[in-house]
C-alpha cells in the first residue's frame, strides 16, 4: 500500500475544531502550520511500524517517526475527536511507582479523551504491592489488566525487569536517571509546531538553531531524551553548548552536532535561539536539584527571538516574570503534552482506522 | 427567550424514575414535591449564568439561583439519565490537596454517572507534586486536563493562586477554614425538599423555622457558606443561635435575620426546628474538634418535628441512637449531595441541552 | 421459566473471540474445554440467586454455582464483549482500606472492560477518612455513590460493620485472616479449566485429586476459602494435606473429604496432584510470613503432572525456576482472574441480560 495522504484541507475554524491553544500566557502556537508546511499529508503508513511497540528510549524512533507523530498530534490538537470514542475498549495501565502527578494526568487525559479506560497505581509507596515482589511479576500481572503499560519507576533498570513479565507494549514514563522518551517527543513536537520548516529534511539557509541546554545530561533523564532526538535534527542545529555545575557531567558520544560543555551561562546567553532548562533529577529515591545557580528572569539578555523550553515543575530558576514574554514557550509545551501522547498511543495501540473520516479522508498518492 | 418550563407532569412511579431516596434510616425525602409546590418549572434560562464560571464563595450565589439548583437537582434525582451521557467528552479533574474522600467520591460518582471522566489528584501530600511548585503553575497544567476541576486545599488562598494559572472554571469544595460552597448548596437542597414552601419568595405564614446552628462560624468553612446562604432565604428564618465555646467565634455582619451567640445548647435546644452540626474543622495542616462538649443522643430533649443537619464525618457529638429517628435528615442530606453536585456540573459545563427530551419538554411561557 | 442453554457452538477461533490465555508463561488453558463438557450449556437462571446478593463467604456458594459461574467466565474468557458496553451506567465503589494493588486492579479493570464506572478508595491510610467514623457510616454514605462497593479490611469485623449502613450488594475482597471468597472462586475456576471433568456431579473413576496445601487455615483467608471450596467438591478429592509450622492451625470441622495435617513437606511432596501454596497473611495491620521454610523450585521432587496455585504475591517460597514448567498453573490462575470476576459482577449487577445475542442464544430445553 502506497503511503497515505490527507485529501481534504484541514479548516482551522470549522465547527469540529478546538482553540488552537489552551495555554493562558506566554506565546500560543498555532498546529496547523506544520500541517501546511507539509502539504497537508500525514504518513500513517509509517506510524504502522509503532503497532504494538513499546516505547523505552528515544533512540529508537527516528527523525522520520518524530515528524510523522509531531503531524498527527497538531491535527489531533485542532480536530474535535473525543466523540468519535478512538480507544473504545482499550484499557491502559498508569503504574507510577514513581509518583508523578504531571505525567500521569498528562496520558490518563490522553488516554480518557479517546474513551479508553485506566487503571492505576498512582503511587508504589502506598499500594500494597509487597515489598520484594518482582517486576516481572507485576509486568505477567498487568497482561490480564490491560492493553497497554506506561510505567514510571526510579530505577534504570526497572523497564526492563517489567517487561520480562510483559506481553502487552509498554511506554517508558520515566525510569531513573536514563530515559523520558514521551517528554522528549513533546519538546521537538514543540520546537516543530514553533518553527515549522525545522520538520523538513533538508534546512532552510540561515535558520539553523543554537540551543543552549541548561541541564546535566547523564543524570537527568528529560535532558538524555532531549539530547537523543536533537541528533536526529542536526542538519538544523548549529551548535548546541551544555551549560552545567557537574564535574561528572557527559556529552553525548557520536552527537552529530558540534557540542560545547560549559559552567558559565551569561557569556553564552544572548547567542541561543532555544534554552532548554531542567534543575531537578530524581536519584537515590529522592528529587535533588542541580545546576541552581543559573537561573533566568525577565532582565536576562536573551536574544530578542529566544524561546524557552522547560519539562517542568520549575523552582526559581525559571522566574515567573518571564511567564508573560515571548520567550515563554515552556507553557505552549506542556498545552501539547497530552496531544503528542494521544498520536503515540492511537498509534501503538493500533486505532488509527477508529479516527473520524473527516480527519482521515486518506488516498493513495 | 423567554424562560423554560417543564411541559410534562413529572410522574413518579414511572419506568424511567428511581426510587427517591436513596438512605437507609432516617427521614426520606420525596423531591417531587419540591417540584410541584413550585409548578412544575425549572428555569433553565436562569441557570444559563453558571456557564463556564467558577463556584469559589456560597455569596456569589443567588436565592434565586440556589432554588432552580434544587429544583434541577429533584429533577436528576427522580429521572434515570445516566443512559443519556450528558457529559459524555467532558473531563473534570479532582485535585484534592487535602484529602477528603466523602467529597472527592461525591463528586466523582456525580461526573462519572453522567457519562464525564474523572483525572485525580487523591492526596497531595502523595502524589509527587514537587514541593514549592506554585498553585499557579498546577493550573496552567491543568487547562491542558481538563474542562473543570474541583479543588480542595488546607489554605485559604489556594482557590485564587490556583485560578491565577487557570482558564477553566472551577469548583472549591472546600478551602482551608474559608468557604464550601457546594455542602452548603447540599444543606439548602436537602431543607428545601424537607419544607418545599421555603423554596417560595414569600414565607408561609407561622412557618418560619427557628435555626440551631452548633459549630464555629470563622473557622468552619461548612458553616461560613451555611450562614451566607441562609442569609437569602432570611424572609422563611425567625432565628439563628450559634452555639460554640470559642471565645473568639465570630458572626457575619449584615446577617439579615436575627442571630445571637451562647455557649449554651441545653437551654435553647427544644426551640429549634433545625439543629444543624459541625464539630470538625481543618487548620494548621491538621483535623481539629471543636465544641466537643455539645452532644446529641435520642434523649435530647428536642421537639418533636426537629430535624438535623450534619455535614458528616461525625464523631460522639451525634450519637447513632438518633439515626432510626425521624430527627435524623443528615443521612437524606448526604443522599441528596450527588444530585446537587450534578445539576450543577451540567449548569457549569453548559451540557443541560444534552439531557432526555422526557426531563427538558421546554416551551416558551 | 426453564433452564437456559447455549444454543449456538462456542467457536473457537471466530472474528469475535481473542487468545484463550494472556499468561505468557506455564501452563496455558483453553476455558472452551470447560463449556464442552458441560455440553455448551450455561444455566443462566442458576445465576439469578446472585442478583442483588452480596458475596462474603465461599461457603455461602454451591458446587452448582461455582461450577456455572466458572463456565460463564469461560466464555467470558474466550468472547469479545468489551464493545457491548454490558455494565453502561453502573457504577462500582472499590473501597480498598488494606491497600492491595493486584486486587484492586483486577476488580477495576474487570468492571471497566464491561464499561462500568469505577471510584475508589485506593489506600484506608491516605484518603482522609476521619480517624473513628464507623464504617456503618461510610457505608452509608457509599449507598448514594454506587451501585455495588468491593472491600478490602485488615479486620474480620469489618464487612459486617460496613454492611450495617449499606443498602447495595458488596463483595468481600479480603476481610483480615477471615475469608477471601472470590479468589477462591478464582482457584477454582483454574481447576475446572484444567481438569474440567471436575465440573460434573460424578467423580471419573481413577481420577480423584491429592491437593497439598502449604499454609495455616484460620489465620489465611484464601486458605481458608480455598478449603470451603474444595468441601463443595468433595466427590472430586481423595485427600488434603496440610502442611504448617504453626501450632495452633486449625482445620475445618465437617470437611467432607480426608485431611491430614503435617508441618513436614519433602515426605509428602510426590504424591500431590495440586499444590496450593500462600506464605503471607495480613494480621495486627501488617504482613507476616508464615512457613518460610517450605520452599518449591525446579529441582523440588513433584509428580511430573502436577501444578502449583499460589494467589501471589510471592517471595522466595516460589522459585521463579519454575516458571517456564508445567507445573506453574498459578500465571493461567492470575489471567483468570478478571474473567471469573466478571461473571461475578454481572450476575449481581443483572446485567445478563445486555451481553451480545452471539453469547447468550438462549432457548428453552
Amino acid at each position: 500500500m502506497d503511503e497515505p495522504v490527507l485529501k481534504s484541507p484541514v479548516e482551522p475554524h470549522g465547527d469540529h475544531l478546538i482553540p488552537a491553544s489552551r495555554n493562558s500566557r506566554g506565546l500560543t502556537l498555532d498546529p496547523t502550520h506544520l500541517i501546511e508546511v507539509n502539504h497537508r499529508r500525514v504518513d500513517f503508513q509509517a506510524l504502522q511500524s509503532l503497532v504494538g511497540t513499546s516505547i523505552v528510549h528515544a533512540d529508537q524512533l527516528s527523525r522520520e517517526l518524530v515528524v510523522e507523530l509531531s503531524k498527527f498530534a497538531a491535527l489531533l490538537e485542532v480536530t474535535e475527536i473525543a466523540s468519535h470514542h478512538p480507544l473504545d475498549g482499550k484499557l491502559v495501565v498508569t503504574a507510577f511507582f514513581e509518583a508523578s502527578t504531571r505525567t500521569r494526568l498528562s496520558f490518563e487525559s490522553a488516554v480518557l479523551r479517546l474513551d479508553g479506560k485506566i487503571v492505576s497505581v498512582p503511587d508504589g509507596k502506598v499500594t500494597g504491592i509487597a515489598k520484594g515482589e518482582s517486576l516481572s511479576d507485576i509486568g505477567e500481572m498487568f497482561n490480564t489488566y490491560g492493553d497497554l503499560v506506561v510505567i514510571r519507576h526510579p530505577d534504570e533498570s526497572s523497564v526492563g525487569e517489567l517487561a520480562s513479565g510483559l506481553t502487552l507494549p509498554l511506554i517508558n514514563a520515566g525510569n531513573g536517571c536514563d530515559a523520558h522518551p514521551t517528554q522528549a517527543l513533546i519538546d521537538w513536537y514543540t520546537l516543530l509546531k514553533w518553527r515549522p520548516e525545522l520538520s523538513l529534511p533538508e534546512p532552510t539557509p540561515g535558520k539553523k538553531i543554537r540551543i543552549g541546554l541548561i541541564g546535566t545530561p547523564g543524570v537527568m533523564r528529560s535532558v538524555n531524551s532531549f539530547l537523543a532526538l536533537s541528533t536526529m535534527f542536526a542538519q538544523h542545529i548549529e551548535k548546541v553548548t551544555v551549560i552545567t555545575d557537574q564535574s561528572d557531567a557527559v556529552t553525548p558520544e557520536g552527537a552529530s552536532f558540534p557540542i560545547e560543555l560549559t559552567d558559565e551561562l551569561e557569556p553564552n546567553l544572548s547567542d541561543f535561539d532555544v534554552i532548554y532548562m531542567n534543575s531537578i533529577t530524581y536519584r537515590d529515591e529522592a528529587y535533588e536539584r542541580l545546576g541552581s545557580r543559573y537561573k533566568l528572569n525577565a532582565d536576562s539578555r536573551l536574544k530578542e527571538s529566544a524561546v524557552i523550553l522547560h519539562p517542568f515543575a520549575r523552582s526559581d530558576e525559571l522566574h515567573p516574570s518571564l511567564d508573560r514574554t515571548t520567550h515563554n514557550l515552556y507553557f505552549a509545551q506542556a498545552a501539547g503534552a497530552v496531544f503528542l501522547r494521544q498520536a503515540l498511543l492511537i498509534a501503538v495501540l493500533d486505532r488509527v482506522s477508529h479516527l473520524p473520516p473527516s480527519l482521515l479522508l486518506l488516498t493513495t498518492v
